[in-house]
């Protein structure tokens, strides 16, 4: 596997796009995706119970079997909790993009982001469809426009593109995401896109597509809030020609790595652009009874305000992480804990055997003063391992997040 | 029932001390509560799999069906994450109580608050608890000795006294209680400590508390972290001389309803001087379907960090809110929903069917900008109903949290 430094239109036969349209005040707001021919569908929804409108039109899309050519991307809006008429406004959208790319209307996938509780700016939004699209092609900008345009509070464009080999073919999958950051003034949302240009079954994509996002997007926490507009979404048009990867052969395992790893570096990235973050926590629980204890264990360390604050203020406070994990619900023996820190300076033992270490503060405070710091814990309980990531809990988190809407 | 402006000793019976013996640097940090006769009891210990071990050695005492006669807390140094020597030190302390007192090292209980992960300084402890022992007294004075003498991070006193009368006998019901605050450096701890003289069953003293505790300690949180250290206790002397309450009846529901009181103020006064509070925030979840849906989404708005630092900017955001909601893992219909805000300023109805409600902006920030806000959540989805107590999160929370240990 090989990494590039490209994006999104990088898979052969894709193209994008991103322009400012106003729904923003000035940056980019508007955001096309779009495969040549149609292509293969996965896609991963938020888990919470109050979907945005949009979401609910892309999984009736997708339900009924369709391949897709093209997903439209708004930033500004979330056209969340607008009900009957979110949905109308969805729709809507889908009606001009279908027009502009003379394309069916099923094969479009739609989602917002942004403020909720607001309906889409309907003129702008039809009236910025068709220029929008007449810009698509595959060329970089093009690609780092379309990665710019789902941006909210972002502070950095997050592309992922890798290449790898098979069978002497060349097939390239891409990606893009924004973070899991409050807009000013509302609503937090992560978005992931990939495309792909593998020739490979449905079942399997579904398949490396599932599995990468367990292991990527729901490893990763800001703020433990589950947003009514996270979405994630892989097109595979097969335009690379490769052999069908239609078995759990080695084919299929180097495209579910390459798939695995671009979700990662997206979801690392979007932890490493968390709001006000200054830290980057990488959580390795290693050891635990089950897979279920694992993620349990790791999303309760990473979720605690306590061992996020205490990580801003650069504490070496191990107890609030024992303590995280005594809460989460996980069954385990404390007295078998291990604790560690450890990063490019070095690594530190802070908790063995149900006691506090007698370590030297002054080296661990040497560990946290750099921006990554991983936490090592081992349970000697059993075989199951995860890895999570997360960040600090900063003044400018509530900053951010306490500004007013309006 | 009666409020009382008094202290743990205005049951008949108990005495109290406070003093300060050197685990902190100057404030109160060794506290006793006695009775002059053995006490029922009834407690209730953290659900956190990671134990402090005294309360480790109160559940073994208390498992023996003893009846208890004195309660020793030392603030400054939590005894968590401290293994066989904590344990040891745990019973040490007693023993010396018990020497002090002449009493039973069976009939006492004993539990410690504040730094985790440091063995207690048993020196000091030791040549501390003969002293503080020759201070118990009825007096208003040691009671609010006593109530100082556990808080940690708390900035002020918590005290409730009731009385009740049962049959023409007065029974009196008091209780102190040390908040959910993390001490420079460490460790969040919830403390409650009741004392009455109310002579009653074992049986309905385990139903009153336990009951009492389900709608108070567990409906607030300051931040969703449970404390290695977190325990209530009641005892229940008999002095009042009352006619033992032994069925449920009209007594038995003063009696229930009295402790309910004391405990709920307990609570909210914990709430109230959460670290860096800066709102009071009151969440009622009417017409759920079951009492464990109203509780979960009752404490997944408390818990969210998107709602808490929203009220901290004094912003009506009712999205972020919903979005909580949907997060819980509840299931409701969000169509039926209603949501509104109210205090004595007025309210405001921000939701329902589904839809953002047009409400005047200006009047909302008013009812914001008050030091307590009721969110009144209906569900009309069926009968359960709950309220909850939780604050903001505000730039002083991550600066309490951030500092440094040592």
């Amino acid at each position: 596997m090989k990494e590039l430094k490209t994006g999104i239109t990088t898979p052969k036969g894709f193209e994008a796009a991103g322009e400012h349209i106003g729904i923003k005040n000035k940056k980019k707001d508007l955001a096309i995706i779009f495969s040549k021919t149609p292509a293969l569908c996965s896609a991963v929804f938020t888990q919470n119970l109050v979907k945005a409108p949009p979401l609910a039109f892309c999984q009736e899309t997708l339900a009924d079997g369709n391949k897709i050519q093209a997903i439209i991307i708004n930033s500004g809006n979330a056209n969340a909790c607008t009900g009957k008429q979110g949905y109308k406004d969805a729709v809507e959208t889908v009606a001009e993009l279908a027009k502009s790319l003379n394309i069916s209307e099923k094969s479009i996938l739609v989602t917002s982001t942004g403020v909720i509780g607001v309906f889409l700016p309907m003129e702008t939004m039809i009236k910025g469809i068709k220029p929008t699209a007449s810009k698509l092609s595959s060329s970089r900008k093009s690609a780092t426009d379309c990665a710019e345009a789902i941006m909210t509070t972002d502070t950095f464009v997050k592309e992922v593109s890798v290449e790898i080999d098979i069978d002497g073919t060349p097939v390239t999958i891409s990606g893009i995401a924004k973070g899991s950051g409050m807009i000013h003034p509302n609503m937090a949302t992560m978005l992931g896109f990939l495309t792909t240009d593998a020739n490979i079954t449905q079942e399997l994509l579904d398949k490396a597509f599932k599995t990468a996002i367990f292991s990527s997007f729901n490893m990763i926490s800001v703020d433990g809030e589950t947003s009514t507009n996270d979405m994630a979404v892989i097109l595979a048009n097969g335009e690379a020609k490769n052999q069908t990867i239609d078995s759990e052969n080695e084919n299929y395992k180097k495209f579910a790595q390459a798939v695995d790893f671009v979700c990662k570096e997206l979801a690392k990235k979007i932890v490493l652009d968390g709001e006000g973050a200054s830290k980057f926590l990488e959580v390795h629980i290693d050891g635990a009874k089950t897979d279920d204890d694992a993620k349990i264990l790791c999303k309760s360390i990473i979720n605690s305000n306590l061992v996020k604050t205490a990580f801003f203020g650069q504490d070496a406070n191990w107890g609030r992480i024992i303590s995280a994990m005594g809460a989460s619900g996980a069954s385990f023996d404390p007295n078998k804990v291990k604790i560690r820190f450890e990063n490019k300076i070095g690594d530190v033992l802070l908790y063995e055997n149900g006691l506090p270490v007698d370590f030297d503060e002054d080296f661990a405070l040497k560990i946290l003063k750099e921006k990554q710091i991983n936490l090592l814990v081992e349970m000697q309980e059993g075989n199951s391992s995860i890895i999570g990531w997360g960040c600090d809990l900063s003044y400018d988190y509530v900053k951010i997040n306490a500004s007013y809407r309006t």
